[in-house]
């Protein structure tokens, strides 16, 4: 059997998140129909992550074994023929038996695009928040370093997570302006439910003078999830990459 | 009355088009309704051209006339919280009797992107034409310049059309890459029925060697249809701007 590691992008508008689930159709589902399409064969196939109902993906890896000889360029080339046009394969390559798309991550980096016009911009609708109030990315920034560093998420996790271990390491966490787009960029070596949501949603919630700083500040210390703001809208939010150290292919 | 420059932005994909008609949805119908529930009476509003079904407009300007009292600022709030999102309102100007919207333009912007990676772009589905074979930006802007200068563009108009004079000048008629993106620009003083994507599809069929550049130098003089490209597809076309001499408002 070849391991093969496939990166994806996807437009998550239409799909229930990645992971196979009852009600509605996901992202792992939709693919697992394409290489049955050309495989003959249904696999299995685990993903880096999972996200979130409407949240989009500008790179998303996962794992799939399969017995099938075609070449991992015809490969690509086949599962895009039998992909909806909002999934696109990538990337194909062959790992070894010990990589995991998930466990053998050594972190991620995520964006989540605001746009903050005068008025509203229908190319970003479902691709950015739109908030028409100005923006100051200055006062942003000066929130969004309190979440650099190693800290106890806990405060910015959503309930319904089985996760334990909440404690994190947020080695990027910036904003930026360009024209009209606000974009905020975070990485950290893993991510709580909904982490990336509820850090916009502090910064916002900073911004509109809902929350102090002081108490975001606290929130990393006590954990309490009420000193942390609102969990931002899934449109927004980009996985945008998945960092793999070279030797666990 | 108040006779307004309406400036909108909207997503073509969903509309039959700018122009009312009996089967579908369009932008102007749209846009009417919104005038309604704001104003409370329904005006007739004047577009600074048709667009196709499909087809994006970055810039699009429209007339109406209307007795509310409401500021511009304030009704520019007030029809985007009465728009869907994939229109908004994105300015608007008193205008003397003078103007109208289609015959006071000077001239016009169109943009044409073609998505040309490797791979499908999922996010630039519905947006661009996707084109997987390797574009060359020099051999598209040979062909793209001889649509520069005046010329008799009958060939490059789809049937249909009720105008008798072909005669347009194009000033601007360019093929930049950055990236995977492919962009086409086009300024003119004005354009055909599917002018653009009749150029596009004969930059395309130039490039994938089904016309030559040759037949397409001759097409400009003969008027002949059938030795211009194909129609390129609506989803890649954007209306960018319109022109208007600054004593036509």
């Amino acid at each position: 059997m070849r391991r093969l590691l496939l990166t994806l992008q996807y437009d998550g508008t239409r799909y229930h998140g990645w992971q196979v689930q009852p009600n509605g159709v996901t992202v792992q589902e939709t693919l697992q129909d394409a290489v049955e399409r050309v495989t003959g064969v249904r696999s299995g196939i685990t993903g880096c992550s999972r996200t979130d109902a409407g949240v989009h993906a500008e790179m998303f890896c996962c794992l799939t074994e399969t017995s099938t000889r075609i070449p991992d360029g015809k490969l690509i080339k086949a599962l895009n023929a039998n992909l909806p046009g909002d999934i696109a394969v990538i990337g194909c390559r062959e790992v070894g038996p010990e990589f995991h798309p998930r466990y053998s991550a050594a972190g991620k980096q995520y964006i989540y695009r605001i746009w903050n016009g005068p008025a509203p911009n229908p190319f970003w609708r479902g691709y950015a928040l739109q908030r028409e109030l100005p923006l100051d990315t200055g006062s942003m920034n000066a929130t969004a370093s309190l979440f650099l560093g190693t800290h106890d998420f806990s405060a910015f996790c959503s309930s319904g997570s089985s996760v334990e271990d909440k404690v994190r390491t947020v080695s990027v966490s910036r904003v930026e302006r360009q024209g009209d787009l606000v974009t905020y960029t975070v990485e950290a070596d893993g991510f709580l439910y909904n982490m990336v949501r509820i850090f916009v949603g502090t910064l916002l919630d900073v911004e509109s003078g809902r929350l102090s700083r002081e108490t975001v500040a606290e929130a990393l210390t006590t954990g309490n999830r009420v000193q942390a703001g609102a969990t931002a809208p899934a449109c927004g939010l980009y996985l945008s990459r998945v960092f793999y150290p070279e030797d666990v292919f």
